[in-house]
C-alpha cells in the first residue's frame, strides 16, 4: 500500500482552464443541515467553494440565512420535509451531490436519503455520502459505482456490521471491504486515512495532526471531495487529493508552533486555495 | 477596438470631494435577493458600498437581517410581494438602481421588474440591470437610455434570441447589438469583457483570471457599477471602470502565487478601496 | 474658537482603573434599530463597546440576533412596540442612553422617544440623542442639561427651523444656538465638526476625511460618545474626545494611500482601542 | 497561598494525544443564552472549542442560528421551555456541562437548573456553574463534588449571604467558604482571582488587566474551564489553568501598547490555541 501526502500528489492538480465560466467549473449540491446541525452544512459549503466549485447550492432544513450571512456565494434554500419530493427534481445528473453532514436521523434527513436515491439521475451523478447518509446506507444496503463514502471507524463498523475494534485491526481490509460491498470509493478516516476501491486499489495518507480530532473536520473533508468532483476530477483521484489537502491544511493552520489543541475546522479554509492549485511554475 | 485595464484607466478616477456628505455621494438602491438567492444581494450591496456609494439600500424578499449582520452599513428591508407596489414609490430619480442579482424567476422578482419599469422616475434614473433582470428584459423588450446591461453569454443569447455560440463568435458585434436593441451600455462578460454603446463605441478589457469562473463574481461587478454611478460617473465610464477594477481586484486576491482555484467573490472586497481611488500623487 | 484634534487632546484620556469591574465601567443602553434600520444599532453598539463601556445593552425592533451574531458581547433584545412601556422601566439613572440611530419615523421609534423622555430617570441620566431622535426633538422642543445632541446640518436645520444654508453659513453660531435652545452639548457634524454648549464655549475639530461621507459614520460617533460617557467622562469632554477619536480612526482606516472612497463605518472599529487609551508612557 | 500565572503553569499542559478522535477529546454541553442573552452562550461555545473540546453542543432559548452563523463547529439547538424536560435526557455522565451564562432569571433558565440538577447523571458529570446558575444555587443550596463555581464578588455575596464588602475583605476565605458550603472548586473572580477547594487548598492568580472589566469576559472563562474539563483535566487543575490562560490571553490581546480600554471578550479567542498547548519543545 502506497503512502501519499500533499507534497507527493500536488503535481496532479491541473491548472484551472482560463476560459472556464462558473457553469463549466461544476455545480456542487449539498444536502444536509437538519435543525440542530446547521453548522455541518455551512462547513461543507465553504469547503466546496474554497476548492473551486463553480456553483454551490445548499439545501437545509432551516438555516439558509445563517449560511448566506457568513458565505454569500452559496445559493442556500430551506426545504421543509413536505417539499423534499418536489425539490429533489431540481437535482440533475450534471450536479455533484454531497449528502449526509448534519442530515440527522429524523424524518427530514431520512426523507432526503430516500428521495435522492430513488431519483432518476442518482446512479449517474458523482456524489459523496458522509455521516448520517452513511448510517442510512448501512441500513439500506444500496450499491453504486459513482460515490465516495467517507466513514470514520464508527460509521465503518455500521457499514460492515462489525465492531469498531475489528475495523481498526485492519484498516486497509476494512476500506476495501466497504468499497466492495457498497461500490465506488471508500475513504476510511482516522490516524492514517485509507482510500480504497472495489478493485482493491489502496492508498494510505498518514497526514494531518491531533488537532483534527474535533467536530466539523469531517464536514470540511466532504466539501473538499465534492468541490474537486465538481471540477471533473475522477472519484478515486478526488478522494485522495482531498485527504492530503485536508491534512496539509490542518498542519498549516496549526502553525509552526504546532498548536493542535484549539484548532477548529474553519481554520482550514484560509489554506485551501493555496493547496488546490498547482505550484506556480506549472500554472498557465 | 481599444483594450484597457486598470493601469490604463485609473488616472480617470477623480479624487473624492472633500466636503461631500453621505447624501452627496449618491444613494444606491439594490433590488434582489429572492428567497434562496439572498447571497447575491449581499454581494452587490457590499460591492456598492466598498466603491464609495454614500448610501446603500437593499430590498430583499426575506434576508434583510442576514445582510445587516454581515454589513451593518446597508439599510436592508424585507419586502413581501404584496408590498412591492407601495415600496416602489420610495424609488426616486435621484437614486441609482441595481436590479436583478438573485431576483429569481418567480412572482416576487417578476413583480419588481414590472413595478420598477412602470415607475415614473425609471426612465430618468441611472441603473444597472443584471441576471434575472436581463432575463425579464429579454421577454419584455423595453428600451432605455440610462442603463448598463451586464449579460454573460447565456443572458446575451436570450437578449438577442441567438445561440450562445453565435454570441461568442463575434463578441464585439453582440455587445453592440444588445446596446442598439435595448439602449444604454452593454457589458458583455466573459474572457475579455466587452463594453459597447449604441453608437458602436466599443472597448475590450482583457482583465481578470480563471478564478473568476465562480458564482457571485457577476454580482460584485453589478455592485461596482452601481457604486460608481451613484457618485455621478457617467454610464459608459462607470461600466468600463467597473470592469477593470473588478478584474484587477480578482488578480490581487489570487495573489502572487496565482491561486485561481478557490477564489471566491467576497475575496475582492478587500481590494476595492485601493482600486477606486486615484494614485496618491493625484489626491487632494 | 480653538481647534483640536486627537493629538492635541489624547493626553486627557485617563488610564483605565486597574480594579474596575464591568459594572464600574458603566452601562450603555442603546435604543434604535427599527426594522429596515437594524444596521445603525449594530454600529452604535460596537462603537460603544470598542470604546470601553463596561456593559452594552441594545433594544431593537427585531434584529437582536443579527447583532449578537456579529457582536456577542452585547445584550440585545427585541422589543415590540407594545412592550416599550414596560421595557422603559428597566432604564435607570445610572445608565447612559444612546437613542436615535435607526430609530425610524414610524410608531415604534416615536413610542420610544415618548416613553424615555417621560421616564423618571431621564432628566438625570447622561445621554446622546442622534438621528431620528433629533427629528423627534425638533417637533417636541424638550430641553435637558444632560444630553449630547449630534445633528448633521440637515437635522440642525430642523432643530432650529432654519434652512440648511443658514446653518452652514455660521456653523459656530448654529451649534451654540442649538445648545442654548435645547440644553446640554451640541455636536454639529460636517467638514469641521463644531462642539458647543449653552455658555457659548465652542471648539472646532477639523478632523476626518472625505471618506466619511457614507452611511453609518454618524452611528459610530454616537456610540463613541456613549461609550465615553458610560465611563464617567463629562458631557463636553466626551463629545469633544469622541469627535477627534472618530476622525483620527477614519484617517488611520483610510491608510497611508488615503483610500477615502470605499471607506465604510465598520473600518473604524479596529482603530478605536488604540485611540481611546492614553499613550503607553502615561498608562498604569 | 501560592501565586501562579501562565508562565508558571504552562508546563502542566500535556500534548494532545496523537490518535484521539473527536469523541475522545470530550463533549462539552453548554446550556444558556435565554432570549436577550444569546451572546453569552456564543462566547462560552467559542471558548470551549478554542480550548480543544472534541465536540461542543449548545442549547439556547432561541439564538441557535445566530451562533452557528458565526461558529459552525458547534451543534446548536433551540429548546423552548416545554422541551426542557425531554432534552435534559440527552445529557449523559460522559458530557461536561457548562450552565449559567445568559441563562436568565426567568422561567426558561429556572426550568433548566431544576431539570439538570435532578438528572440522574448530574452528580457524576464534571460541570461548571456560572452567572445565573450561581444565583439559582444561592437559593437552592445544593452541594456537589464535581463542579467548578465561578462567581464574581456579587455572586459570591449571594452564595454566602454576605455583603460584597465582606467578600472582598478576605477573598481567600470567601473562596474557601464557598467551596466548603457548596462542594467542588470555587473560582472567585476579580483583581487577583482565587481558586480554592473544600480542603482549603488555595491558589491566587494575579493575572489579567483592567481591560477585562467588560461584559462577556466571564463567559469566556466558563468556556475555557469547560473545554479543559472535557479533555479529562481534573477540576482544580482545569480551573487554575483556565484562569491563567484567560488572563494571559487578555494581556496578549491588549498588545504591547496595553490598550486596555476597548478590549472585548472576543479578542481573547485568537490567543487561546497558543496558550492551551504546551511549549513546542514538549510537544509530540
Amino acid at each position: 500500500v502506497q503512502a501519499e501526502n500533499w507534497f507527493t500528489l500536488n503535481h496532479r492538480l491541473a491548472p484551472r482552464l482560463p476560459s472556464a465560466h462558473k457553469g463549466a467549473n461544476g455545480h456542487c449540491v449539498i444536502i444536509g443541515g437538519a435543525n440542530g446541525y446547521t453548522g455541518a452544512a455551512i462547513l461543507v459549503s465553504k469547503a466546496a467553494a474554497r476548492c473551486g466549485a463553480g456553483l454551490t447550492s445548499t439545501w437545509l432544513e432551516g438555516g439558509a440565512l445563517a449560511l448566506v450571512s457568513t458565505f454569500p456565494e452559496v445559493m442556500a434554500k430551506n426545504i421543509p420535509e413536505h417539499e423534499v419530493m418536489s425539490q429533489v427534481n431540481e437535482l440533475s445528473v450534471h450536479h455533484v451531490l454531497v449528502i449526509g453532514p448534519g442530515l440527522g436521523k429524523k424524518n427530514w434527513g431520512q426523507s432526503w436519503m430516500s428521495a435522492v436515491t430513488k431519483h432518476d439521475g442518482f446512479d449517474s451523478m458523482m456524489k459523496v455520502i458522509d455521516a448520517d447518509g452513511l448510517n442510512w446506507l448501512a441500513q439500506n444496503h444500496l450499491t453504486n459505482e459513482k460515490w465516495v463514502l467517507t466513514p470514520h471507524p464508527g460509521e465503518a463498523s455500521r457499514l460492515l456490521n462489525k465492531k469498531v475494534n475489528a475495523i481498526n485491526a485492519d484498516r486497509y481490509a476494512a476500506a476495501r471491504e466497504i468499497a466492495k460491498k457498497y461500490g465506488g470509493v471508500c475513504v476510511l478516516k482516522g490516524a492514517g486515512t485509507v482510500i480504497a476501491d472495489q478493485s482493491g486499489k489502496t492508498i494510505v495518507c498518514p497526514v494531518g495532526n491531533p488537532g483534527m480530532g474535533t467536530g466539523g473536520m469531517g464536514d470540511v473533508l466532504s466539501g473538499i471531495v465534492g468541490g474537486l468532483l465538481a471540477q471533473g476530477i475522477s472519484l478515486f483521484e478526488a478522494a485522495t487529493l482531498a485527504v492530503v489537502i485536508h491534512g496539509e491544511a490542518a498542519d498549516r493552520a496549526a502553525g509552526e508552533n504546532a498548536n493542535y489543541r484549539g484548532l477548529i475546522a474553519s481554520d482550514l479554509f484560509a489554506y485551501l486555495p493555496q493547496l488546490v492549485n498547482p505550484p506556480i511554475s506549472e500554472k498557465c
